[in-house]
Parts: C-alpha cells; sequence; structure tokens
C-alpha cells in the first residue's frame, strides 16, 4: 500500500519563494494569512492527510460506494473522516466570514487541496463539489438563499453539487431536458434526470444541495433557455434548520474505472421544489463563474496525481534490485543495483517529479489569481487576472490531467509487473486519474475554449499580457549565463507560439476545421512551453538561493536540476507538437463517414 | 456492450494484397495454404471470435477468476468457449503435423491471434501461452518429451505456462531461486516459488505443462546458472496418459488493473517433479528463442486493442449526437451533429485507424518472416529474416503496445464521461491492453534490447538490411509524384535515423549511460518511422488498384487517405522523439538518489 507524504518543503518553496505569498496576501488585505499562520495550518493540513485521508484510498477502491434501495453508503471510513474535516474546521478556510468561514485566501486552499488529492482523490472531490455549490450560490443567489445554504454549507455539515448532465447531453448543455414549472409561491417545480452526478448522494452529510441547470416553459431552445435552481435533498426552513424529505432521489450510481469511492449518480428530480438562481435563461452565464474555479480545481488534481504516483515509484525505484547500471555497479554489496540507477527509470522519476512540482507552481500561480479576482484592490487588476485565468484554465486543465494521466502510467511502468497488481496502488492511481481528462470538459473540449473561443475569439489579444510577462522574464535574464539555458529555448518557444497562432487563424479564414484540427496539438504545446516558463522561473529563484549560500543546498540544486531535466527532454516534445499542428486538417477532413471502416 | 465485428477485408488486403501471401506460402512449400483456404480458414475464425469469444469478454473482466483452496475457476462461459475452440481444432492450425497439427503457417495462426485477442484479450492468452510451452518442447526437448507432452498440447486438451518470475527477480532473471535437485530416476525435483504465472491454473484442460527455469546445485551465479525444466501439474506415463498429481500447486491468485479473466497466479513447487529441456545451464538460451515469438504476440495484442477500441468509438461518434460542426451544420434534421463531424474527434479516431491497420501490416510481415524461420529453403534466408526479426520484435513489442495503449485511451475519450463507466466497455480494453507494455519485458526493456544489444552490439550491421529495404523502396518511387508525399518524408527520416544513431554510439563511448538515457525515444522514433514504410507501402498497393479502376474504390481510396493522416499528423511526433533524444542523458544522471524528494 502507498504511503503518501505530503510535499510541505516544495509547497512552500512555490508559494512562498516562487509566487511570494506573504506579500502577495498583504497587498490584497489578508491580514490573517500571515507566513507563520499559513506554515501551521499547511502543517495540520499535511499530518491530516497523511494520517486520516490517505490511509483510506485503498480500502475506498476496493468497497467502492454502494447503493440501496435509493440510499447511498460511503466505504468504510468516509463517514468519521469526513467528520473530522468538518470538526477541524477545513471546509471553513477560505470562505466568507459573514457565513462562518475563515475568509482566508483562495490559494490556501488550493495548497490544501493539492494535498487531500494527492492522498485520496474520491475522498477529495465531496469538499470540491461543496465549493462549486456555495461559489454559485455566494456568486448569484439572494439574500434569503445565502442565509439559508450557506452556513451549514461553509460549516461542511451539508454538501453540494453541480447538476449538469444529462444522458443524451454532456457537452452539448443546451439541450438539456429538465423542465422547471413555475408555482405559485415563486418556487418552481423541477423534472427531469441528471446523470453522471459526482457526490450526488451519500451519507457523509445531514443534506445535500444540487444546483440544477433546466428550463422553465417557453424558454428558448439551446444555450440561451437555461435557468439554475438551487434544489435541495431535504426542504429548508426560512431558519435554515431542515425540512421534509424533497422530491430528489438518487436512481443508481454508476459502476468506473476508478474514483471507486466518490458516488457518481443518476438524480431523479420528481416534482422537486427548488429555487431559481440569478435570472431566467441567465443560468450558462452563471455556470461558467463556477466552470472556472472547477477546472482550476482538476487541473490541481493531474499535479497531485503526479505526485502520489512520483512517492510510490521513487521509493520503489530505492528499493528494487535488478540488473546492474549499465555505466558499471553502483551497490556492489548487494546481488544487483536499485534500479533508480537505470537512466530510463530515472527519465520516468523527473518526468513526475518535473510535471508535478511544475504543475503545482502553475495551479499556485492560477490560484494567486483567483484571490485577485476575489480581492483585487481595483477593478484593472481583477479584470487582468481574471484574463489571464481565462487563457491559463484550459491550458492548465487539460494539460496537468493529460500529463498527470501520464506521470502516474510511468509510475505503472516503474513497478514493472508489480505495477499491474492492485495491492501496490499504482494502478489505482492511473484509473482514478483518467477521470480528470473527461469531467468539467474533455481535452478536446479544452482545446477548442482555448483556440476557438479564447485565442482566435480574443484575435490573439488574451494571449498579449502572458506573452509580455514570459518574454519580460527573459529578457531581464537573457544575459545571465546561469539561465540562458532556460530564456534562450524559451524565447524561441514564445515565437513558435506566435507563428503558429497566426498561421492558424489565417488557416481558419478559409477553412473553420482548421482550428479543430489544430486544437488539441495547440494546447500541449502551450502547456509544455508554459511549464517551461515555471521552471525558468523555479530554476532562477534556486541559483539565488544558491549563490546567498543557503544551507540548503541539496533542495535548491535538485531543483535547477529537475528544471535542467524539463528543459532537454521534456519541453522538446513541444516541437512533435508543432510539426502535427502543421500537418494541417485535410487530412482528417477527407474522409467520409461511412468509409471509415468496411 | 462492446461488438467486435473481425475486419476481414482489411485482413486479407494485409495479407493478400500488401504481403502476397499466396506466392509466399508457395514459395515456403505451404501448399495446403491456397488462398481459399485461407479466406475459408479466417472466415470461420470471424466467426467463432465475433460469436464464441467476443460476448465474454465483458463478463469475464466482471466475474473475474476466483480461486478458492488452491482451485482456480474461470468465469462463466470460458470453459465452454475453450471447448468448443478445442473442438474446431484451433489449436493444431500451425503445428506440426507430426504431433496432430495440421501443418499450416505462423502467420496465418497470428491473423487469427488478432482476431481472438481484441475479441477477448484474457482469452486468447490462454492458447498464447500453450504455444510457448508447446514452441519451447519442440525447439529443445528430447524426443520422449514431444510424445509426452506435444499431442496433448496440440491438440490444446492440455495447455501450457512459462515459469519464469520470482518475487525479487523479473527483468533480471540471473537472481532465480528456484532449485532442481537431481533425482535417481533421471528427473529433478523442482521447489520454489513462482509468481506472475499467467494461466498458471484454471479450469480450462485436464493437465497445465509448466516451462519452469530453476537452478540445479553448484550452477554458476547469474544468467549462466539457469536450467529449463518441464514440469506438469499431473504427472505424465511414458504413453502420455495422466498419472497422479504433481507437487504443483496455485498458492494465490492476483488481483489486478485488468485481464482479470486470466489467472495471474503463483505457483508454488514442492519437490514437483521436472525433467530438464535442452542441456544444464543453458537455459536462458532457450528461453530467448521463446520470446521473440511471445514478443511478437504481444505486439499483436497492441494492434488487437486499437482495433477494437475503434470499432466502440467509431460506432459512438456516428450514432452520439453534441454540438455543431464549428464549419457549419451537417445534420440539420438533428437537434445537434453527430461527434464524428468534429476534426478532434476524427484525429482520434484516425489515430486508432492508422495504428491499428498500419500495426496489422508490421505485424503481418514479422509473422511472414517467422515463417521463413521455420520453412525457409535455404540458411541464408533463414539467417536474413532471424536478424530482422531480432532488429523488428523490440520495436513491434514496445511501439504497438505503447500505441495501442493510447488508442484505447482516446477510445474512452471519444466517449466522454461515458468512456469511464464499465458498461460501455471502453476501460476494459484500455485496463486489459495496459499490461501489454508490462509483460514479456517492459517498454524500457524492449529499448535497452533494441538500442544497446541490438543496434550499437552489432555496430549498426543489425539496421543495414532493413534500411535498405526502405531506402530501395522511396528510391523506386521517388518519381511517382503520387507517392512523393510518402517517399520524401521516409528518405528524410532515414537519414535522421542514421545519424541519431551514430550520434548515441559515439557519446556512449564516453558515457555508456546515454544508451539508456537515449533508449524509450529512440524505439518510438524507430517506431514511427518503421509504419510509416509500411503505410506508404499500402498506400502505393491501394494506389495501383484504383489506378487499374478497382471496383472497391472507397475501399482503397480510403486505405490512400488514412496514409495521408499518418505522414500529416502522427509520423511528425518523431521530431519530438529526437529533439528528446539530443537532450542527453547528463540531466537525468545528476540527481544524487537520495535527493529526489525532499
Amino acid at each position: 500500500m502507498l504511503e503518501y507524504k505530503a510535499p510541505v518543503r516544495d509547497i512552500k518553496f512555490v508559494m512562498q519563494e516562487l509566487l511570494h505569498s506573504n506579500k502577495h496576501y498583504q497587498q490584497l488585505g489578508y491580514d490573517d494569512a500571515s507566513e507563520d499562520m499559513v506554515d501551521a495550518i499547511i502543517a495540520e493540513a499535511a499530518k491530516f492527510t497523511e494520517q486520516v485521508i490517505a490511509p483510506l484510498n485503498q480500502i475506498g477502491d476496493q468497497q467502492g460506494c454502494t447503493w440501496h434501495d435509493g440510499i447511498v453508503t460511503t466505504p468504510d471510513g468516509f463517514k468519521e473522516a469526513y467528520q473530522q474535516y468538518v470538526e477541524g474546521g477545513w471546509p471553513t478556510l477560505s470562505q466568507s466570514e459573514e457565513f462562518g468561514g475563515q475568509g482566508l485566501p483562495h490559494s490556501l486552499n488550493v495548497a490544501i487541496s493539492e494535498m487531500m488529492s494527492s492522498a485520496n482523490h474520491s475522498f477529495a472531490m465531496y469538499p470540491g463539489l461543496s465549493h462549486g455549490a456555495l461559489a454559485t450560490i455566494e456568486a448569484h443567489g439572494t439574500d434569503q438563499q445565502k442565509q439559508q445554504y450557506m452556513p451549514k454549507l461553509v460549516e461542511g455539515v451539508w454538501t453540494g453539487t453541480m447538476c449538469l448532465t444529462e444522458p443524451h447531453c454532456g457537452t452539448d448543455l443546451g439541450m438539456l431536458r429538465t423542465k422547471a414549472e413555475p408555482s405559485d409561491d415563486g418556487s418552481y417545480s423541477i423534472s427531469g434526470t441528471k446523470i453522471f452526478i459526482s457526490a450526488g448522494d451519500h451519507d457523509l452529510s445531514d443534506n445535500i444541495v444540487h444546483i440544477v441547470i433546466a428550463r422553465v416553459p417557453g424558454a428558448p431552445e439551446g444555450n440561451k433557455g437555461i435557468s439554475l435552481f438551487v434544489v435541495p435533498k431535504f426542504n429548508v426552513n426560512e431558519d435554515g434548520t431542515i425540512a421534509d424529505r424533497n422530491g430528489v432521489s438518487c436512481g443508481s450510481i454508476e459502476h468506473k474505472m476508478g474514483i471507486n469511492a466518490n458516488a457518481t449518480c443518476v438524480i431523479n428530480f420528481d416534482s422537486a421544489k427548488g429555487f431559481l438562481i440569478g435570472e431566467v435563461n441567465k443560468g450558462l452565464h452563471c455556470m461558467f463563474t463556477f466552470m472556472n474555479s472547477a477546472r482550476l480545481g482538476v487541473s490541481l488534481e493531474g499535479a497531485a496525481a503526479a505526485e502520489a504516483s512520483f512517492q510510490g515509484a521513487l521509493a520503489y525505484a530505492k528499493d528494487r534490485l535488478q540488473m546492474r547500471s549499465i555505466s558499471g555497479v553502483k551497490n556492489p554489496q548487494g546481488p544487483a543495483d536499485p534500479i533508480i540507477v537505470h537512466p530510463d527509470v530515472r527519465r520516468m522519476l523527473l518526468t513526475q517529479k518535473s510535471i508535478s512540482e511544475g504543475g503545482r507552481a502553475l495551479v499556485g500561480y492560477l490560484a494567486q489569481l483567483v484571490d485577485v479576482t476575489h480581492a483585487g484592490k481595483d477593478e484593472a487588476s481583477k479584470a487582468a487576472a481574471d484574463n489571464k485565468l481565462a487563457l491559463l484554465t484550459p491550458i492548465a486543465k487539460a494539460f496537468l490531467s493529460e500529463l498527470g494521466f501520464e506521470c502516474t502510467s510511468h509510475g505503472v511502468q516503474i513497478f514493472g509487473g508489480h505495477g499491474f497488481i492492485k495491492e501496490w496502488g499504482m494502478e489505482q492511481l492511473m484509473r482514478d486519474t483518467k477521470i480528470s481528462c473527461l469531467y468539467e470538459g474533455t481535452t478536446g473540449i479544452q482545446a477548442l475554449d482555448l483556440l476557438a473561443r479564447k485565442v482566435l475569439g480574443s484575435q490573439g489579444e488574451i494571449l498579449k499580457p502572458f506573452m509580455k510577462d514570459m518574454t519580460e522574464f527573459c529578457q531581464e535574464n537573457y544575459d545571465n549565463p546561469q539561465l540562458q539555458g532556460f530564456t534562450k529555448p524559451i524565447a524561441a518557444y514564445l515565437a513558435d507560439w506566435q507563428n503558429i497562432t497566426e498561421s492558424i487563424g489565417q488557416k481558419a479564414m478559409k477553412n473553420a476545421d482548421e482550428i479543430g484540427g489544430a486544437s488539441v496539438d495547440y494546447l500541449m504545446f502551450c502547456g509544455y512551453v508554459t511549464l517551461a516558463y515555471f521552471w525558468a522561473q523555479m530554476a532562477k529563484v534556486a541559483q539565488e538561493k544558491l549563490d546567498s549560500n543557503t544551507d540548503e543546498q541539496a533542495f535548491y540544486q535538485t531543483k535547477i536540476q529537475t528544471a535542467s531535466f524539463y528543459f532537454q527532454r521534456i519541453l522538446p516534445r513541444a516541437k512533435g507538437h508543432l510539426a502535427c499542428i502543421e500537418g494541417g486538417v485535410d487530412s482528417m477532413m477527407a474522409m467520409d463517414s461511412e468509409n471509415f471502416s468496411f
């Protein structure tokens, strides 16, 4: 069984040394988020995830959730662990003080979510979904709705879900059929079937608050006729206490490849009482607000999975003796060398390490941008942060989930045949992580969002501020011989990025399908270059520490070595994606649909 | 649930039109393998795999094998299906007539194995392993051993296994501990524990014949002290009838990520009676003979998985309506367009299609080389075939298993969230196929075998004949404007292949770890270029048919379109691998083992 050890030193490196969280929090007025307080919270979260959450990961996979007569039961230990999670005050961390939260910054919660997700992907999803429901009510709900639902959701004694998907519509929400008929008392009667509702039913909380999209009578077709409702499992009195059962039931749960300990439910709404959130027919807009934060949460899962798999693989690679090093015996006392001496094992370990740590930096940066959108002191900085999030969220979501999945596969390969055996826990990480490439919009959907909606939709404007950051970094450090190995390649890739974007834009004017043809390779290209920028910044921080005679020589030296590995052995993959984009879309579209097989 | 339809038209295209199997069989003296006979056998195998084997795939995964008091039971229906397999004479197809076989060529059996593996990976492994045991006894056994074991193995009423791995040694067989003590009657008493024994115990056959590696007393350490034994589950009388139970038992079965319907056993040998195969301490050599054929079998699994996943994904992509085509509505009568109109869905489908069909061509070619090693008319042609197999087997095994796995992942992505649900069968293909990247030597081991042992070990000599084939093909067709889109890129990549091989060789003289550092990227590069050569040949055949006014215009046009897709959108990935190789090994080896985490 895997043991999880929270990477506290590296989390602090990213937050405090790379992203200067102390200064960042001060500027935004998060006075309670002092460095000492942040350190204490991270240490406590490390203990909690290592000792309470991680030990339930394997049993959660083995037992899964069970459904019996409409009631979902989570695996042994989950209820008690969730209880501890609530008692520890974890759900309240970054929630508004007005509703019982601690008012701490979102980015601190993200650091903790990473540990939760590495320790137990399924468990981490329960609070993750509550967060989405909370954010939606806080942003778009009425004062009464906030008073009724938020305190219990913030406390964590109630949980939330997002009910979007129906059997015939996943990506294409405009096709939804769930109906919302207005009642005389101002509420709505909701009827329809939703599928793939994560945490849709379970035994962890006293009530479950569903955020549901549905159509009111006479609503326009498609995306312009979507309205948003809050529909609790148990009706809620005006004072926030629980009343009778609402017309909401769990019809079944799915049997899945992974995340077995998180119930994926069919939820039936039978004339369930619901309340409109925001304006009629404006539901999709409200959903998008939520979706960006959900997608950031998924990008974190990719990096977290890489970390968990790296920890397992590293321990095994140091322990397992097999074959001699090709460059000479390294362990003469033993019958063979530990497999960490073999270059290809190191290649896989360093891939995991560079994606995990690089992903942590990218997600940490995005989380700080979210802080700014919440607490920025002026509209201009808020808008700038929002703009960068719009660009980088689809990149982080798709790139890190794909690379995170690849890293869990490396973990299995490092274990050889043992990686395929459930007992070791490595294959579970692969199965669990695959969902991150699917939910909250598949990789293909993220890529279209990035290239069609964001980049080309803004005529490239959305790229400019981030390109400027990267270009300035390169210029500022171009003459530094210690950083040239990083800045020169980035500068060259930025020119490629610019050129390929223009080239796709021009081709798309003749054939719009060029966009879809290029999109996934384009996103992956952007992902590799973006992560390179974060690795270069980390190398710079580490070099400055080494130059100032830090007493953590090995830590910072390793950081530069990992950066070098990323630049030498991972970043060059971007060339393959570039060459594939240049292949264009014609060879994809030529074939008649009926001729794909004979 | 997935429905499997054997790709009979394409199998015939590869065998008969691309690889001229009719002429090939005639030249080797396989007089029974007439085109009519081959067609009839393939048609019959298609029916059997579609109707008997494929319907058991999902239930096999759900039920798995069970172990109770040392007895392994296969899932419902497996015993009956295996019975039909034996009654149909399938095990005998390419076995020697001397022992009851039909004496048909190996390559015909490979075509059938592909269908078996697409239909049901777990089921296909049972005969696959018998094949290995049979080949070993036929090549290295005594006449008496052949008389005792082969007829029943050929008939299929007994099955076989290969018992190599032990808990502390997988790749590094030299570390094995299983002991073989000589008895007075000329037999040996075998004691030890073997793990990961596929088909190690089950209820399909009357006896199980284990081929076991062990050490005799006083054997030299390491690979030079390995001897090979045949150890039956039930002892066998001299006339081939079954006697009493031998000291062989199944201690447990593994719980795995996939191939649940194939029992992966711990096999305990307690003073079991075994008989030496070949010479004492020469066992590893005998094993290698077998291993090449086993590895060819695994490469086929990769292509077969791509085919199965493609079939499921294609049906879904034509049926599932979601979003409108970005280049204009394609299905105005429906609420949305079928997702096959979206370029990125096509990219994934065509990746599956080009790997499945390209892999079929590569494996078909290798299978014909095996035919030559069996039945070649002169030693020179046999040696040449053997040499090409030595080069291409690790490429095919690792490249096709990795790409096959990637293709099953595309299948899941095309289904979106539904791909993650067990019911659809797409995720099972992913889980089952992952094993192909692990067993019979991981991807890393294949890559070392290719680059260190084969290519650099022969000073590049082993590359020459295949390079010559590819170069000649390019030269012969260089002036053909219809083929220039294929020959020009291949010629350029062949120059890269030559250069990078020399460059690695030179760097390795200074630092042997450069080999391991480059090996996997090198293998993948070789794989992409090798498949390009087969796609170019297929395009040529198709173009000739079109030029001669075939009445199958659509089939051949599609073949050329798929080839174009491969060249435009898959082959360019080789550039990424090349760039990664150029990054060298230094950034991998710099880090101290103790500094990988803090």
